[in-house]
């Protein structure tokens, strides 16, 4: 797995940056141990690297100040929204200085006619569904916890809905983007559609930080359907349940939603969230659309699931019980930690074509089992992307080296299946290893990029090359 | 607008390579200037300019011997698909090696389970969709021209089913390119989607052969909708139609197309295709989906016609008289060549957010008529792209200064209105000027990744940038 490895330090460039930020952001600039340690804080078992400082940014033109003081200082630059992300993305290893975007959470337009807006990067995916939802509109990218949309861009991330509506790829139309020099760029305008030069928008969106920071969003929105359904289904095998989303897609049904659940997961699902589902593999989905085809859509996936075995099948327009479901399908990373307290989960991300979904899901917890490790899974199994998540002892070395052979081994079963090692977490600092054994010499590719861009590597340095 | 501009050449180079490439590829090596002339020529108003030679190459392994022969003598090397971009992208303006890859025309796999495939470059999105056809899937990017599948990834292509499939960003999985280097990488996995580093897919898409040369192209397919149905209706103005349009894409009808014709281009058609068409603004639609969904949106969108004005409404889902429409759509570039006899038609392609299309539109129309030029237009207006194509006689320079005048002023008009000067056909060397206008400093992005990949300029100089 990828390491928190310690790059060296500018201490000389870090001291003089600091100072001149210090002056000039008075009570927005903080070095505090604990805001340091939190910005360096990431929700894996990657360990923590804080940065030497924290500026809590309200414009574009102050992220473009501090970037370019860290330019002129060779100073490292760490973009952060909300810390949610999974591969140690948000971590110092050479310290530097990190850029608080949370304050920057105004949505600047809603362009209700075009089914677009425009967002400053601290804003969270709840606080603008909320505040679209009086105007019939939502944003469909849903990765479960409440990133921010900045943050969401960077690591191209998607979730549960990406199966109908796609990932942040899909659903961003432009950015503005602070490069390493302190320049600010908008990289397109708000058509839905441009063949206009090079596609910068997608370059950024991935980027992690490391080609830019972020300053503003053109999002595309959605109109909120007429109507949506929940179903859920329970199968004897996780291979039957997998079976019966092969056959979903395959047969063009559009789900909004599919979602997979294993027997451990269902299981913390109702311990955490107070639930009483069969303790057996479980499929969860979504539709949306006019009424009529909404209950149509339910039905057929009914069909489907009967065909692979599938019992105790219900669907709902209901929605207290549709929340209380996706509620706790969005806890599932908490409820997971709560089966081993005190453990470190370390997240999986495999993506594979789905014709290969059911062999790689069913290899993958029989390695697990093999290994000793507890190890409960879930997948938004529509585009063939699951995750384990081994709950490790990381004072056990043995239970260490076990999960760290685990890691490794289903990454390169997913990337033998033609699939990827990462569906949507992106590759920061764990995932580097396996980003060179998927791509290979395209990974060089990157790296010029990287340093045409970045020539001094300030942004984010030490994640994805 | 922007000219086909003579780049200096590299004559010793391009002497050696060619003196090689000859040895090599025997009869697949051809510099006769009829051949040398095919190849240089675009369908646009740009003036030829021939590369020194043609290569047809029938393998990756072959592209990336031209490729580094190129590289070892600093030549530039043109890719070639069917030569039906429409902005000079196959043009030579320093000289040197045109790779012809329409022999590089197989499908390599088709993964049915999956949704997804595997081409050449070469492979026609015709010859793919008639191969298709007996699985029951499809192919859905349709530019009208039969292009090469290459070639519309290389200029990030769209078309008429855009509005609900996307262009070809949403639509490749992944592709082979060859390095300018003449290094062979792949940007991606089988998989759906995926976090893993910069987005090298979307950046060669678009990239119009500047960075490298597709080799092959792993895209995404649908299933055959069950049923289609097309409709089309009449309106007193242009501004009525947009009017309606912008209803229908804002009630969520998911229309497959919706297309405009002005009453010029309503004439053109009826004129080279044998229809007796009002001649007055009309709407083409096209609904996929199931029997009754289709049934259902073409009269939702009759409903919304009525508001507007519309008249002459008619639907059907008989095969024969949708396909005799849709072929007089796509014929429409050369019905409206076809009004003026022996002139140049200047292609234009601005896009705009759809809350200002009916103002672009017609402000459009009155300027062209102002200049006194005669300009058919049509529209993909369901994702605000609409081309205008003045007819224009070159050897008058008064004319040729007025079309000049049109063209910049339309781009500048949609720039204005956070709109694009492309939505489909690229920059090439048409719209190099505009592109700067549209996207300033971002512009010098996309030049450091330029001369990050091609250091020495070799991959199709003289475009985009």
């Amino acid at each position: 797995m990828g390491q928190a490895t310690d790059l060296p330090r500018n201490e000389a460039g870090i001291a003089a940056a600091l100072g001149i930020l210090k002056q000039r952001f008075g009570e927005k600039f903080q070095t505090g141990q604990s805001v340091r340690e939190q910005h360096g804080h990431t929700t894996t078992w990657i360990r923590t690297q804080a940065p030497d400082a924290v500026v809590f940014a309200r414009s574009t033109a102050q992220v473009a100040e501090i970037v370019k003081v860290c330019a002129d200082h060779k100073v490292p630059v760490i973009a952060y929204g909300t810390g949610t992300s999974l591969e140690g993305h948000v971590n110092a290893p050479a310290g530097g200085v990190c850029i608080d975007l949370s304050e920057m959470n105004e949505i600047l337009a809603v362009n209700g006619e075009d089914l677009d807006c425009v967002v400053q990067p601290g804003v969270t995916r709840e606080q603008l569904n909320t505040y679209l939802r009086d105007r019939g509109l939502f944003f469909p990218i849903d990765p479960g916890a409440n990133a921010s949309l900045g943050g969401m861009a960077s690591t191209r991330a998607s979730g549960t809905n990406a199966v109908r509506y796609g990932t942040m790829k899909d659903n961003v139309l432009a950015l503005e983007v602070v490069l390493p020099s302190g320049e600010v760029i908008t990289t397109a305008s708000r058509a839905r559609k441009s063949s206009a030069g090079y596609d910068l928008t997608r370059l950024m969106i991935g980027s992690e930080g490391t080609l830019g920071i972020i300053t503003q969003i053109t999002l595309r929105l959605q109109g909120i359907p007429e109507a949506m359904s929940s179903a859920r289904c329970s199968f004897e095998t996780v291979d039957a349940a997998c079976q019966a989303v092969m056959a979903t897609i395959q047969y063009g049904i559009p789900v909004a939603r599919i979602e997979l659940l294993d027997a451990k997961s269902v299981g913390a699902a109702n311990a955490y969230s107070g639930l009483d589902l069969p303790e057996t593999p479980l499929l969860l989905l979504e539709f949306h659309g006019s009424q009529s085809a909404v209950a149509e859509q339910a039905e057929m996936f009914g069909d489907i699931a009967e065909e692979f075995g599938g019992s105790g099948f219900e669907w709902t327009t209901r929605a207290e019980e549709r929340t209380r479901l996706w509620q706790a399908r969005h806890d599932m990373y908490w409820a997971s930690m709560a089966l081993r307290p005190g453990a470190k989960g370390i997240s999986t991300d495999v993506c594979v074509p789905i014709s290969r979904l059911a062999e790689c899901v069913t290899a993958a917890q029989d390695k697990a089992a093999e290994l000793g490790l507890l190890s409960p899974l879930v997948g938004h199994v529509g585009d063939g992307n699951f995750h384990m998540l081994p709950l490790i002892d990381m004072a056990d070395e043995d239970e260490v080296a076990r999960a760290e052979s685990f890691v490794s081994w289903l990454n390169d079963l997913a990337i033998s299946m033609e699939g990827t090692c990462t569906g949507e977490h992106g590759i920061g600092q764990g995932k580097k290893p396996y980003l060179v054994r998927e791509l290979g010499a395209a990974v060089d590719v990157m790296a010029a990029i990287k340093r045409a861009i970045d020539p001094d590597n300030i942004m984010n340095p030490g994640k994805i090359i």
